[in-house]
């Protein structure tokens, strides 16, 4: 249980009350819009190199810690309308890919990558 | 500041370095990552109809959870790798859509929504 | 063979030379251009309904048309480069199709689409 | 006017008819389904490098013909239901994009590109 995140989907839910945007706030479109928000994210990086991509201005910065938060708070509003809890499957799903690539294995080595 | 999210990212860290992923773990990479995952939450939803997305079975409502879960691991590498803390951005982001999205104004309309 | 769609990827390749652009244009940054562009498709439908969708306004209808062209010359410049022809592509995809959805079986259900 | 494209917009037509698929194929399911699948274009490089995004593997590179394949059937769809001609809107958008940017400015950098 984490109280923050759980302070702060209240507080979307009181948000989206108060201006009765539930109607629109299905599952289907807050997943929609997760991954359009995640594609906003991306677009900042887009015609970076990797190397780049590591050394973003103050302004680029700001701007994709923007597109971060638009990401996770749809991305809670999600996991609250389907009554997930979104850090306990985090966890779960990390325990699940630490048995799928075992450090052994997966070493060094992006291949098993593909079948995430 | 969140204990359980840095706990969270911590370990993922952890994780990548056991693997010696740091070197696929580039912003840019994380960035595109993120979007991926996020189609693939989409894809949960991608012929159900609204009201459907509302009533998965027990099976699906795992399955969301789980590209849910994959979204938030990269979110949370992501930002890690570019220090931004994400439930700070979040709550930033929440006030400048209040003051954007007045109550009297926005209430019951998707309209300046598409400005988000 | 497509008389027109090599003609446009003619002009592509000619529009980006001119500009000096082949550097950032890796087949990797087109794939992520492509996914960029078509969230922006999604993103012109994002809180309609599906009846809405079917009924947009002619500015509307103009801006999803911009965004489709984005996404077609995204996809006609990453085919290009790796040497694919996207029509032949399409016509065997649609074959393969044919075959995984039998008529009889895939009438009037979207069950088996979860494997698309 | 793309007798090809044509031809392959009735052949979908045909397709979704016999297995009573309009019902599911909304303008906004159909958006939905472009991002999912320009994300799966996008998977197929995710780990890779530019330079290796050069150089696919034979296996490698009919996935991904595969996966354009499935963009472009998508995207034509959703053409075909809005009554959007394709290849003109993006014969209309590459003009755009000429007038945008201009050669002298816009060669060599990527940086007006963040418009686009």
């Amino acid at each position: 249980m984490d109280g923050d995140i759980q302070r702060l989907q209240a507080d979307l839910r009181h948000f989206a009350e108060e201006r009765d945007w539930g109607q629109f706030h299905t599952p289907k479109n807050l997943a929609a819009s997760l991954s359009i928000e995640a594609a906003e994210v991306l677009e900042c990086f887009q015609w970076l190199t990797d190397a780049q991509s590591y050394q973003l201005s103050d302004e680029k910065r700001q701007e994709v810690g923007h597109e971060i938060a638009d990401v996770l708070l749809y991305l809670l509003q999600l996991a609250d309308k389907l009554a997930i809890d979104p850090l306990a499957a985090a966890r779960e799903k990390l325990a699940i890919n630490a048995a799928k690539y075992p450090i052994d294995r997966a070493k060094g080595t992006s291949k098993k990558y593909t079948e995430f």
